[in-house]
């Protein structure tokens, strides 16, 4: 562990994943918080943009141009996609980078330029790049110097998915996702389909079967799978700020039952802190992981012959973006993977 | 249209269903709320146990045995299943029933036990019973005495998919229903589950692989697909009051896509006041239902070749339980089915 | 009873109230919606804005410029405040105007110019408008074409107190409104601080001592008690989309208990359709107002001797704005108050 | 500070508190949770009572009776009044006491009587208890081995009063507080009135003028005005589950204005680590502590002279319950009293 603190910058510090970066950095034992970054909020006090924050010494706001960038040790970047290849390409060399956005996510440049509609603008960073998983990818991050943070609702689909795929256990077609997530994964932009009166008391489904996760998740789950896989990934908006639920709906394979399923993830995340496994047949609520970085799975049987059901749940804001990515600077920097992550949910 | 008004009784008038029924039924032009019950509320002024519908001029909460069943042209029973079996059988023939519970939804006796965990007390009724899922069952519905109510998360399953099984459109096997409900569909007791700080920005799935509306959609799916159908029904408990979405995973039959299955069901719906069907590939929300007998329904082309999916909404209060037993209603007795139906919804 | 229909528009139809007056006239019996004007979605189908208002044949929305407004019988105006003064100077002489914006309210220039930071553009039209609080203006009403349609808060203010006032019940001086509003009463428009994740499970203060209700109130009231009267008014957002609470302190006069207070309010507001004092000591909540035209009033003792303290609920959509709007149209035209104001609450 | 552990126990650990003091202590440093009572779950392992405290090796639910106290440093008891003093009399001596009822907050035991109608039944110990509003009582609390732990609205109300009245700067008569409170004040059990569909999108005013938070708010400041007290505190139930926010009205003493109360209550909490009073006219919002144990004070001029306006907001179970008492704790064992209380609040 070093002696020393981790100096880190968090650029685009104004949104919902730079709030919840600096709640967990603040009380990392580790890091020195040493500039943050906003376009259009720079030059104000960090306390008229999150009130909340007032009182730990944070740095003003400041734009991008103003940034040293080579003085820091880590950078977080919570900008948006497209933006944020321009950015990183112009960085000097040295810092190591936690990217929240999607932009080097998706290692086929032409799969990245049908998805995000244009030419990938740093094709030679992408190279560079670690699809920062952290419990199934942790050693490739551990060598590289730029982590592309996992979106949310790819975290929680491809963390019960991706042993079940390593030991081939289930099919690797027909996978469905139905997934459900909290408002604060739509950022904190003012845009009508945000607003209070167009979300509470309500649920819709959107971006159904053109969601940017589904390539995202269909990647990762290749990797596991060894072979292509196509999934069927449905989002619906929640009348909630946090957290997101994945029902998954998959086809056993081999003669397994659901048990083994079970049994098979169980023992895959025995020893990870932040992944847990329920007891079987039971299922979990995002309420029990709020502001925490867990990731809870559940495996049910189907009524179906050869299918089951597995659930999962995660804080979108926390092991779904703000949260994992200072994992991943644990992972980066050699430290307890659990330190400044806080442990305990709140509820109610 | 009758001259004379309908005199209707609610039996259990003290839950959430009785009171849209009486929401409902205080605006119908032909109906006449002679009486109302309620056992642990007996005695007691309506407006004590929903201030909300002070100022109408209905009558007071009595008990069950002092209704005077042969006096009402038609009673809605809102009682709990197992009861409502027992209070039929006593009631004397002549009043026309709406049953809101699922005591005689199942046809098959050995179902109704084995999902019910009791022997059906009043076989001989069921018999004379008709499933109220009204655009399906309507030639039915008119000709009997006894309806049978569908439940709500029934009705938004069957309403889709029943077109499309009559036409052979779709795959009967594989069927996966993933449905979310707001928090009236628990009824008024006062239980753990159901208190705001359980529900408030959260989610969870519950009754997975076991919930008891599983046999009910099979038994109606099995009606118009000519087969028996076994589908998968999940539902998740959603952090608001009203409103259920079920989005619906088929495998296309014969060569259809999905923009066929859509064309399919807007015929088949076209004429219904209470069905729409969106325009292709657009998905409705629970909050463009509130307070309406609407269902709405959307088709949209899946990822994966063969599949489509299907979403609908409804209000679990009005087309999924009271205003489905007024639509009911309006055909035991001849009358307009729009008739007393708030066409337009509470938004926002 | 006007044989042919009310020929209405409504001019700025894409926000809250607009569509909260679509849906209140859609089942008025004796208006015919026959334009819709907006701005930015000139152009769009009804339905594309407001997804619940599809299926009952309403007009597409037009540019203000485009709207032949002298063939409408009345005109609705929810423009915002400012604009609307130049727009009514601008409209032919013919169409009664129910306006729904700050614009005419003020009877005062000089108060107007300081509360709204500019001078009025339309002076000696505001000479000719008739504030609408329809219980204690409504011979005003009658007489006038031009309706300034009173503010949510300030109508759940008002109607406790002007009876009070009036009688000499209560000291003018040290009134305190605590007023409580939902989220739609900041309208339609994507801010910061009407996001959901701004807004849900969390309350503040805000606009306190400065808001522009203020002056309204003051002016409805001095109207009343005779002399000017100064009120502390202080509002609150609450993480709900509809509903107004005030919670109002107040003094006693000429030996009055509170007591005497409700018999007093219980009097003045027994014929109102719209209005309803409840028993004395019992307290409303806004849930037994929603989507309804009504006010509920409660009045209890307080623990200081001398004082009182009301409370009032009221649906800041419909008696706070549109219902109240439509019942000031049922005025000017000679209609039954109660005509297309839906008298049911819904709950929950 | 004491190189052993404190080891706790919590009893009565089932409810909200419970659990929060959980979320606390878990993390504090110098504390190791020995046992946890509850009647009705005793037998049960903590994680099915609360599935997010799954995973801290915390152990199982047990009887009272099957509590060897002696065995402790600190007991929390989290019980209902009334039998709050039953167990405090019966326990052995030697642990110290943190009593978060409200059974030892009134020195007065007639007063007791009146407010909770039955006799106190310990009012030898009732003596050596201390009131533990921290900051304001904290030399007392030191000596004590019992301390009485307030309410959350009392809380939300003392703070910002108490420095006020204290040094004369307003008027101790016609203070009126206007209270808000999320549902999870109310505790978990199941009743109606705390059901979702009861009390989201809504608000209600209740035990107005009657509430048992009333005379400890007056004993209170009666301790630091030198003089009875009796103020005006109406409390508000909030569709949200944390979160208190008083608006306290007060009139001006000595010619202070109000910007000189803000500076008066600055110096009062300058060196407070949870008191935080704002710059002047800032006013706080209840989401800006959600989770941590912090108090935030706001201080505006009123319009109307010689008044100014007060909002105070709290976490109803950090400041307001469980968090205030880990600080309690702390005091009693000489601890630092930031020791175990997260500083950040969750936003959103």
């Amino acid at each position: 562990m070093a002696a020393e603190k981790i100096k880190v910058a968090i650029v685009g510090a104004s949104g919902y994943t730079g709030a919840e970066l600096l709640r967990l950095l603040v009380r990392h034992p580790h890091v020195e918080i040493g500039a943050l970054t906003a376009e259009r909020s720079a030059g104000r006090p960090l306390a008229e943009v999150f009130p909340h924050l007032d009182g730990f010494g944070l740095p003003s706001l400041v734009r991008l141009e103003e940034l040293q960038a080579d003085r820091f040790d880590c950078l977080f970047l919570c900008l948006p996609h497209g933006v944020t290849q321009e950015v990183v390409k112009a960085l000097p060399r040295g810092p190591k980078i936690v990217d929240l956005s999607a932009d080097f996510r998706l290692r086929d440049p032409d799969l990245y330029a049908r998805t995000y509609g244009h030419a990938h603008r740093a094709i030679e960073l992408q190279r560079e790049a670690v699809y920062g998983l952290c419990e199934h990818y942790r050693e490739a991050v551990r060598r590289t110097w730029l982590v592309a943070n996992p979106g949310c609702y790819t975290t929680a689909a491809e963390l019960p998915l991706v042993p079940l795929l390593r030991a081939g256990a289930i099919d690797a077609d027909g996978i469905i996702i139905d997934a459900k997530s909290g408002v604060s994964g739509a950022g904190r932009e003012a845009k009508l389909s945000s607003l209070y009166c167009e979300v509470a008391e309500g649920i819709h489904a959107y971006g159904v079967a053109t969601h940017r996760h589904t390539p995202e998740i269909e990647q990762c789950l290749a990797d596991f799978a060894g072979r292509p896989v196509a999934v069927t990934f449905t989002p619906h908006l929640m009348p909630m700020s946090r957290g997101i639920l994945a029902t998954i709906y998959v086809r056993l394979a081999n003669g397994l039952d659901a048990r083994e399923l079970h049994a098979l993830l169980w023992r895959a995340y025995a020893r990870e802190p932040f992944v847990r496994v329920l007891p079987y047949e039971q299922l979990p609520a995002t309420r029990h992981v709020q502001g925490s970085n867990l990731c809870l799975i559940g495996v049910h049987r189907s009524r179906v012959p050869g299918q089951a059901i597995l659930v999962s749940v995660l804080d979108n804001l926390v092991k779904g973006a703000s949260g994992q990515a200072v994992q991943n600077m644990n992972i980066l920097f050699g430290l307890d993977e659990r330190a400044g992550l806080d442990p305990v949910p709140l509820f109610p």
